[in-house]
């Protein structure tokens, strides 16, 4: 692989090799594996003010400076930076990338060190809870008993819930954002449909692409733009797009892109080819479609009994990918156990994706939280 | 092409020619061309008994009798039948496979007569108002100078609302269900992924497939797929999959059909493929696409001004396709000049396939309907 970080500061960024063999849920092993990380801020004496950060599906270590790739601004820029709710100046912000993507963690697309090769579709199948499992070395590698704070949107507030469930004393907030403990039916199948039209691509070879020098391209673009509906909402969409023309004066009876919507979605499909890859999209949404908290503790009640983190749980009205009502029923199940819980709909029209967005009500919640339990941590 | 139809009785399918050019709203015309027909019932001695049902997208003529292909069961046998409510001994009823379609209807892979080759992808781009326009035709041919009824659903819906919008006249009674009077920036987006996937497939050839002898049955499968998951709620999925997984132990830790859900769509993608043409679904999602009787009439009253149409406008709660919101505009557009409408929302968690599937509530609404048009139309 070229070192796509190149042009990052290096003390923001890293790639950290852990010697120690990963146990997987599938029973098998990873060793070695790498996590591609990036840091801001300093931890300080009392190693008391990290926080990790939990990427999305299709998201990287990249959170708050300039992607190596796309060249656009991190994904969460919003939230982590001086003078930001998650201002380096307070906290040591720590995120890597999952193992199984594509940006420097080892995944599919890095070399298996046992044939010299990508490991392609001979990498294990991984969960949600091997990426936390991942992610726990980095405590010992930084030095950290326990995380202030954990935090992340989608699958990063899947990897939220793992940490508080599996780790609850190196939890001491947890922060999951439009999220789920388990992945439901409809979204099992669209990710389905997004594995198989990768795999029908005859470019993927049987998922050996790496070795024969193709790219599913098409078949990953076709993938991103059915996903890529999902997270948004028919509202902001009409709103955006409504039926309006690419060329103003009318259709133009063919199948080129007539309509805006269209024009956009194929950009997104296009544009996620040159920054992702194949084989990490069908591992990844794997891991996700695996994730069932309340069928592994038996309960959901279960995975959180006893637990002393706080919970910050947010949600999103018009998000139909992760619906209210299932982060209601994860409040349900920490309310159970007694648990410190606070929950937020936010009104929004912006869908899944609006926890990527500037959404001033998620960062008013977000702000009161943070600062609320910085100061009980004695952060303040 | 073979006679697809050759299994069913002589009385009530046929393919009727018409030699006479139809127009297009692109301004090609098509000629010759033929509708695939089947018919139940009789025509009475006033010519005054007779129903048009218009299919939906993927749907066709075989609406109460065994699919040729399939061998199901016809896809409106519900509704229409001895005893059912669209009763042959009553009415005679009339459904046409759509031009652009594939079975048996001028589409694009029957002859050009121009070339002795299929039209494949050289069939002009066609409109909703196009089959319309076709399907009046029928009119001729049967001696029928107004329908007692014109009903559809989704699709089908358009349809029957481009007749009362453009031959208010020849339209008795006007039944749309689960549809929309212009289609939305969402359902535009997942009708491009269904495209895209499609010419994505290498088979494809550009869409000159027929003549290469490929078919495009990866890419025709994963547009199902997407679309199928469209056509269910979040409730239906999860009541009828769940997580529940294939092998009832354990998951497999690999990329088989591990959770119902998959099996399920991987089985409604390649089922789809035997039955259904390629190039035929691109042209029908983009007759969708195109249709806004809205933008069409310069505001969506002027569609319906001074119609004398009776209308029963019927949508589904948990319809999230063409959801209840898009037909109380359409009622709204009604009410505003003065139409004779009755409107319902049906309570259901089946999502937009409810209007093909056993709702009582449906049946209910559209008996009483009839009940009173007929006796007003003196067929009581």
């Amino acid at each position: 692989m070229t070192d796509l970080t190149a042009s990052i500061p290096a003390t923001t960024r890293q790639v950290i090799r852990f010697d120690a063999p990963l146990p997987l849920d599938s029973g098998q092993t990873l060793a070695p594996f790498s996590l591609g990380v990036t840091t801001y801020g300093t931890l300080n004496e009392s190693r008391s003010n990290a926080v990790l950060i939990c990427h999305a599906l299709t998201g990287d270590q990249y959170v708050a400076q300039k992607h190596p790739v796309t060249g656009r601004e991190g994904w969460w820029s919003l939230l982590v930076g001086p003078g930001k709710i998650l201002d380096p100046a307070r906290y040591f912000i720590v995120c890597s990338n999952v193992i199984g993507g594509c940006m420097g963690s080892t995944g599919p697309l890095e070399t298996n060190p046992a044939t010299g090769k990508a490991y392609a579709i001979d990498f294990p199948v991984i969960t949600i809870n091997d990426m936390v499992r991942a992610q726990e070395r980095l405590m010992g590698h930084f030095g950290i008993d326990q995380w202030f704070a954990v935090v992340g949107g989608s699958m990063g507030g899947m990897q939220v819930l793992s940490w508080a469930a599996h780790y609850p004393e190196k939890v001491f907030a947890a922060v999951p954002i439009a999220t789920s403990y388990r992945h439901s039916a409809q979204n099992i199948a669209f990710h389905e449909v997004g594995r198989q039209a990768i795999m029908a691509d005859p470019d993927w070879r049987e998922g050996h692409y790496p070795d024969a020098g193709t790219v599913p391209a098409r078949g990953l673009s076709v993938a991103r733009m059915a996903a890529h509906i999902t997270y948004l909402s028919e509202p902001a969409l009409h709103r955006k797009f409504g039926r309006s023309l690419q060329d103003r004066s009318a259709v133009t009876f063919g199948f080129d892109a007539d309509f805006q919507v269209e024009s956009y979605l194929r950009y997104q499909g296009a544009a996620f080819v040159d920054r992702f890859d194949a084989n990490s999209y069908l591992y990844i949404t794997r891991a996700m479609d695996y994730f069932d908290l309340a069928a592994e503790f038996g309960g959901l009640p279960k995975a959180f009994a006893g637990t002393q983190t706080r919970f910050c749980v947010l949600s999103f009205s018009s998000d139909w990918l992760f619906p209210t009502s299932e982060s209601r029923a994860l409040v349900h199940a920490l309310n159970a156990v007694a648990a410190n819980v606070s929950f937020c709909e936010i009104e929004t029209d912006r869908g899944h994706d609006a926890f990527l967005l500037d959404e001033p009500e998620m960062f008013a919640v977000l702000r009161g939280f943070f600062q609320g339990c910085a100061t009980l941590r004695g952060l303040a």
